[in-house]
């Protein structure tokens, strides 16, 4: 724990981002640039060593970084305290033991260690574990659900899932309170296509293939069920089984989940909204909203907010709550520096838009 | 029936479009100049009177059309046998009777005569009914599901809503076959803008605030559900409620509805298409896609094509029926002119366009 | 010449169509699929021979069609008369010699025979030209400045690129008249990105890279500057330059010209307008748009139109024409379509709607 | 000067906000709530007084303000030092002179303040202006090509328009050295629609008339045109002639200006561009992008950036210089809040993010 004791005297910390090209990574640096304890002390990158990265991203022209640099475990070591893995699948669990090894804290925005059960991750990622000593240990970073304390004695944590996020906050409080019947809930969510990454190159994902054009994708199976039905199985403390749907919206940021429960007895709507209101009362980043309003996804543009609106359908008896979030804000890089903030023992909020850009 | 034998006799029919310069009006009037047995001969326009519409829709430029005229029914009398009824709701319950006394047929495509009951059409639509008398005569002209016979007596036709066409098909098969439970099915529904029609002048359907957004709205009740139900009751011939959400987005065109029914006991997925392929295997404009596809809204657009995919979610024995239309063609005109050319005794899809303009 | 007589005899004409699964031929698709005296015969994919077309473009799932076929010309040679070649730069002037010796009409739609002078084509595509004695038998063929008679002689028709059809079609009348000064003529294009094709894969071409997003391309040199020169040039008998700069627009469809022309001496609006209207005035797919009114890509969607509005700009005698087209139809497949017809001896407007799809 | 001198004294600065409301005066809040060293003390809009801003936009949710408050002078006196008008055309010269009488600075975002020639304001927009005595006073706040200086004596700061931001910065190199013809450039300029306002309610601005579409507007005349000629002309010393044409793009933020201007004799185009980088060397918001290198809107969404790329076209000798903008960032709000950095003696970039968010 000496080093624990050490990280958290410091005033500001050094972070490496590694896959600074990507969505997420080249988030994970405009967000990382405004924060005013951290230093961006390195951006790895696989492909384009050597290069700036405004050469390659001029968005972000105008901030100071350093160059990209090769992967390079010694220099990591060196030079940052905090490193945020933002590669595809199976890069995290292939580099994170020696990185670890090597005394830097991890926070990982891939899905290699948000599972526990090594089994599952290989049942729908469809490759064997490489690292499944380590899934246990990996703390889940979902902050309005994960207990705080968990994080003074995380070395590796592992950023949730964009659905996964959104759609745990929509259900939680429902579930939390045993109000509905854990075997069928229905999360249907739409998604932006940023989600996607920007390695996805395929005719699939061309502007003229998704422009003014709306769709179901992964409709028989979607790899962020069993993180849904993880995360609110650990809230109901029994399982719980989600029917997941995502779709492709034509723009390219933020999640809506429309989710579906039945209730096990009549509830009053105003007893349901004060339930939410009481369960994120001290989230910095959850806005249930009055009674009556519904989020648009233009609403956390850019922001880390989650912000939730419920109903409860008299006729049918389904509770219907709907969240929306900035998939590569709350629903990635910016929850990854809530991690980040959270590990060190700051604001939870420190650094991170809660307003959003609109229009 | 004398008029019925005249009506049936004629190779081609004389037709008015009232409300013209709506994005319904327009769009029939668009498709009618290219269906080889119609001739437009009036074009009815409450305040554009006397201006050719291609001065207010430049897009309708290349067709020879009759200008603009003020509504008169002793013109349209003279010079049509058969109505389109474009206008808000509202207006055909007030104008219908006098056009059906003077022996034309009307097809009505706002909400006036699509529900049996006045008393539900008060309570949804928040305004008594002033052609009660109508509602049983009106022909609920959802072509796939509405008997044939019935058009030799059709004098009023009502011409389905956009979502509940969407809705209705995507589960009439599972409905029909008793698979089911039918008190708590799920129809999340997500449309482009244009079905808010062009008189929706708000801060609300700018398109600084849609843009790049996606939202649900009419969350705690939508006008659509009861007609819904009310065809689905029909087919399953015992009471149906469903849940029903719509959404915005970011798109002019295009409803994409996921529906979500528990089934009763297992069935083969197999088995489930089969079904479906079957119930709509002699109709021209329904598309139930392989297995393993699923539909997007391009694929439809500009088509009078409803296209159809399915799962069945194992794990939680929840039937998925994903469905696409166009919700100006499918969804409005082109269902509208199917129904004319049934009404005439033509082939269904005669001067339709089955086929989707994309990308 | 007998067979020219043998072909004009006809009612009725079969098609191939190479390179079906393209944005350009599947809008030949489409769009022949609609025309009255056109039959379909062969669809023919290098890459996806065997399947139907429909698998891939579930769009045209609505129309009888032939399977896709490899490339056979001795089947083409037996089931057509006229062959349409929708390929990448290259591919037509490797097959048009073996096509047009077998009898057949050929009318391609890449830029292979657009420029009369081989160097020019070797100097602006950067590859040799490899038919370069069929470059100036090929007839280019924009119909509204191409003379009637050239269709009568034609055995391969080069149909213009989307650029040079809205360029050329917004200045022509200007510089036949003399009007401005031919050195420098600014034309500011604004094209949907449907342009790129089905086959530009890349990560500039994704969804998310151009959504939101609005850029200039190919600033220092477009290859069709001197297709719009030489068209420009045979208008004015004289050499004209113009300074040419596509951008991207974050749609599919539609390209709008804003053409810069010094005049030589002052001119009366109403003249100019006079002098378009004129010279448009048997042109059943241009409108010139009355004063004071300018088109939208929307007013021509899914048309084979080109739209025209024009003002002076009195404070720097600067006449500015403002034309617009679909790129895929006016501007690529319908213009195809619109010189087979003058080939056959047609209604150059057969089969090809001039009416838009708006909203 | 005394309260200049206290002015500047101050390590913060309390602000008021009239118009809070509007896209503009939203992004104010947005922006300046993120400002180290100013305290958002009043928001006034005319027409929610008393309610909370956050409950007219939501985006703003996150942030906390002071609630919504009618016009109020003395208020603003007394809680404030700095005053920003987001109003309409003839707000702020109805109100501007008792504000400064009040003691207050003000910053107007308006186009009331911007021409210094009360007979051309009357002109171009309409109306006779009603604080002609002030229009000299009135300082222009384009940051890079107003002298530093002159802030020390303002009292009133005239907050350019977003395309002659655009337009002026693309230029003012060229014009400065004296490099091209002034009587005849072309800004061919594309704007998102957010330019137009949240006020701008009518069928025109409605989603499903712009989406998927691309116009010209404004095209006989543009109210901005003067003001870009009165800011070139400042920088030329001679009288700059423009002929400027706005474009609308579906997209909601971003402007691109591509401008063309004659070379009066040959130029080295690492001349031009030498030229450029050293015009702008010291200006920390505008970044001459690499030759060959050209910006996209996407680029500084978000940003308080101009980026600018150049070409010369040898072929007509035309300079084409192509800049783009946040046009409610560094073409308002941004630019509002970096005018008040110089006010204020701090950092031009201060508070103002210089990185863009993509995608």
């Amino acid at each position: 724990m000496a080093d624990r004791v050490a990280l958290l005297s410091k005033t500001r910390v050094r972070v490496g981002i590694v896959g600074a090209t990507g969505y997420t990574g080249a988030e994970l640096v405009r967000l990382l640039s405004q924060h005013p304890r951290v230093e961006i002390a390195m951006l790895v990158s696989r492909t384009e060593a050597g290069k700036p990265l405004a050469e390659i991203l001029p968005q972000l022209g105008g901030i100071d970084l350093p160059p990209l640099s090769a992967l390079d475990i010694e220099r990591l070591t060196n030079e940052c305290e905090v490193v945020f893995l933002a590669g595809e699948t199976g890069f995290a669990m292939e580099h994170a033991p020696a990185l670890l090894k090597s005394g830097l804290r991890v926070i990982d925005l891939s899905a290699d260690f948000r599972l526990r059960d090594p089994a599952v991750f290989q049942e729908w990622y469809g490759i064997p574990h490489r690292a499944p000593h380590l899934l246990w240990e990996a703390l889940y970073g979902l902050p309005e659900l994960t207990p705080p304390d968990a994080y003074q004695y995380a070395r590796l944590i592992a950023n949730p899932g964009c659905y996964p996020t959104a759609g745990a906050l929509a259900l939680a409080p429902l579930i939390s309170a045993d109000l509905v019947d854990t075997d069928c809930i229905v999360i249907d969510a739409k998604s932006g296509v940023s989600g996607a990454g920007r390695s996805r190159v395929s005719v699939d994902y061309l502007f003229t293939e998704l422009d003014e054009n709306f769709k179901a994708y992964a409709v028989e199976r979607h790899r962020h069920t069993p993180e849904i039905e993880q995360t609110l199985s650990g809230v109901a403390h029994q399982a719980v089984r989600v029917r997941f749907t995502p779709h492709l919206v034509p723009m390219t940021r933020g999640i809506l989940c429309t989710a579906y429960a039945h209730l096990k007895q009549p509830v009053a709507l105003s007893d349901l909204h004060a339930l939410y209101t009481t369960f994120y009362g001290n989230q910095p980043c959850v806005w249930v909203r009055p009674l009556g309003e519904f989020p648009a996804t233009r609403h956390v543009y850019g922001s880390n907010r989650c912000d939730i609106g419920l109903t409860i359908d008299a006729r049918t008896q389904i509770a219907v709550v709907i969240s929306v979030i900035d998939n590569l804000v709350k629903g990635a890089a910016g929850q990854a520096i809530q991690n980040l903030n959270l590990l060190m023992g700051w604001e939870p909020t420190l650094g991170l838009p809660l307003s959003a850009i609109a229009p």
